[in-house]
């Protein structure tokens, strides 16, 4: 969590170098998730949720057994899968770790309109935060809401 | 087609160009599904089997509906997961057409042997000769059998 | 660019929202390239330089004309390539597009520390903000500086 | 389909069981190199030169030296950039051993027909036997020549 205590007369200086130095050098738009409930234009809800990564898979993982993670991009609405627009590969992350990258060429989804999706394999030796990075070759990269697994014996 | 046509004491020069051309050009090593059924020596059959990838379907598709095609690399064995030896790569062709492909980094099987799995999801609009390669850091390109799906309406 | 303005009895609310939105969502570390002459401690300057990408190239291109970009990941220092340790990927972007991907199996470096680097050849339309993404298999995503090139007729 | 139609008492022994295997198996086409200038028609060596991958780089390295590996896919004619038909991806070989790869989306070349290249940087231990492998999202696989590197102190 990051809090921002403003007093009064306060310079930037009171806000936390990481969070100055974040907003300094965000060189790279990163587009994230947003709760589409609370967007009350259609045409954003359906642009936001096409690009969303969504996380599908069990809260809680055995250690050293298999474990299925679905990445499906866009929950309500679909992508397009045009050869000037389609979604070009997906990678999912454990924390700053990456476990695994599905790329795709235009025409899998068969050139119509889909959600994405791929199922990894992974197994999880301790509690996981998984998060995934989508790339759409119109709208640049999305990142997803994180996803804790805890992983017991 | 090839045709070969094979008289008494014939030389290669009966062979069609094509043949030789193949022969004599093939310059790396694609490693190619065995039935280990046919193969005697345990260690071999491991060898085989821990690095061939299977392809898991149905045999028909319907036409513009999305289809679920798994990759699964060994059937009877399990190939390692270390950092020198890993797993690195499968693609998913249909003929000449390269479909997709993950990638996956050392340790995503926590570090034991483990049959590493994908499930790549396709949309089809004709008949799919689906086949699969895979990447092993230590013995090099592995071309899985051929798949016919058949896509009917 | 962002610009804070913060005036007397300001609240969080009179930061944009996107900032907000910004510090609230920032999920996964993405590494960001520092000044090592600012800073003191060896270690630091070692940790941080042979992790961070520099965009070699022109700052002025020829439009429509092929453009050398080369991407090196050290400057005075050097990443160590060990199977468990080493530069996995390095991607090239334009903004929001990404233009490239360069990926490395360990190894490639001969097994020692080297400085990694790739020549990608463009061919720009339009001024670009060419930027890079550097995966290290330990120490995870690194962003480098953004470079423009100027592009003209 | 292979088809051997063996005529008088002709045995397969006259073919090594090594080609036998490999014809039988020969699943997915790999388009290999041919030299052009042995080719009549201008459209046959238009298409074989602008999907041939051509290795240019020393033919003798220092051991544990960076060594500079440049690929590029067409010698003579150039190849379409468009987002039908562009190339997706090289990968530079030694031997069965991957060393690296470039993708690329479409677009990179400006749209317009271009010779896609890229430079990696080796650090070889031993002699190395270089050979690229090409990606065109609409011809498939292409297979350069072997490029053997001697390798010395």
């Amino acid at each position: 969590m990051v809090l921002l205590i403003i007093f009064q007369n306060t310079k930037p200086k009171y806000l936390s170098q990481q969070i100055i130095k974040l907003i300094k050098t965000q060189k790279m738009k990163i587009n994230r998730y947003e709760d589409i409930s609370q967007i009350e234009r259609e045409a954003k809800r359906d642009f936001i949720d096409r690009h969303s990564a969504f996380i599908h898979c069990e809260s809680q993982a055995t250690k050293s057994e298999k474990f299925k993670v679905k990445v499906k991009i866009g929950n309500e609405y679909k992508h397009p899968d045009d050869f000037d627009h389609y979604i070009s590969w997906v990678q999912l992350w454990d924390g700053e770790r990456m476990l695994a990258e599905a790329s795709f060429l235009a025409g899998t989804q068969g050139g119509a309109p889909s959600q994405v999706e791929v199922d990894f394999y992974v197994v999880p030796t301790k509690t996981m935060k998984l998060l995934a990075h989508v790339y759409c070759t119109k709208h640049g990269l999305w990142q997803s809401e994180e996803k804790i697994v805890e992983v017991g014996e």
